[in-house]
């Protein structure tokens, strides 16, 4: 049960956001405008860093409802989002891609472990600014809500068809703000 | 220097709101409910959760700043601040703030080392559900923005008179949005 009286019904943070529409405001635009807004990632590239940030900080909600949302964003491909949660390093995705889910494991940790090396590599990969921004600010918004949700012991259900479901609805609506 | 090109002369958060108005807009609202929206929490208690957070984090910018404008709101008690950073037990501050506090601390780790027994004696000192929420959110949204400022490597002053005068105005103007 969560630690507070959330509706008992809607599981993660969709009982959060219900409790209290204030802070739901800006937690939904930010993930829609960092997860769907304007940008050279795809949708899908950044739901994986979103589930590769959630899977790290072992958030069973977060890191199951966005690789559910990835899997619908890349063509049904679920051996490629397991593969990047597995091994960054030997998953089927791009060289630019495996350089910033690196830099976004080092933000997971903490901030400060990025390097200049880190950075002059991506960057020599293809990666812009914008994307080392938005790379950096996924991941570190995921550090927030993976805390939310399980710091306040949120219900998880464990049915697969449960996140397929969110991950559906993620991949064709989005985060309904921003 | 920064890793990506944010205005020069900004240092930490403030650069990289410059640089990016669209992920700004969320993140000032998010800051502006939690910190100065309704509560019954004062704004002095909730900038202290977030000075502490930060000061476990290790973000220079961001614990510097919000230690000031914690400071500015509890009628200029510099010691009472410092006293919460280094050892929240002894700290002069209410049975309640401590309980909320050492959630905060949990969460500052992992949200799942939060447990029921914490959340107990916090109710039991007084603490509401939308304290315990914010508690957590407060926490978990500053692991967000210390990653951000830190993980982009902004520009960070070692004068204290700049933290001062960001404290000065974060506690007279807040955030500006929410």
């Amino acid at each position: 049960m969560a630690h507070i009286a959330v509706p008992p019904d809607l599981p993660g943070i969709i009982g959060l956001l219900a409790y209290r529409p204030e802070t739901a405001r800006p937690l939904s635009e930010l993930a829609q405008v960092l997860l769907r807004g304007v940008s050279t990632l795809s949708a899908g590239e950044r739901e994986l860093i979103a589930a590769y940030v959630s899977h790290r900080n072992e958030c069973y909600f977060c890191s199951s409802s966005h690789s559910a949302a990835a899997k619908y964003l890349l063509d049904g491909n679920k051996a490629l989002v397991e593969a990047v949660k597995n091994n960054v390093g030997t998953a089927p995705v791009s060289e630019k891609l495996k350089a910033l889910l690196r830099i976004a494991g080092k933000v997971q940790m903490d901030g400060r472990t990025v390097t200049e090396t880190d950075v002059q590599q991506a960057r020599a990969l293809g990666a812009t600014d914008q994307e080392l921004h938005d790379t950096v600010l996924i991941a570190a918004a995921f550090c927030m809500y993976n805390r939310y949700v399980d710091g306040l012991a949120t219900w998880t259900p464990r049915e697969e068809a449960v996140y397929d479901s969110i991950g559906k609805r993620l991949a064709r609506e989005g985060y309904g703000k921003g």
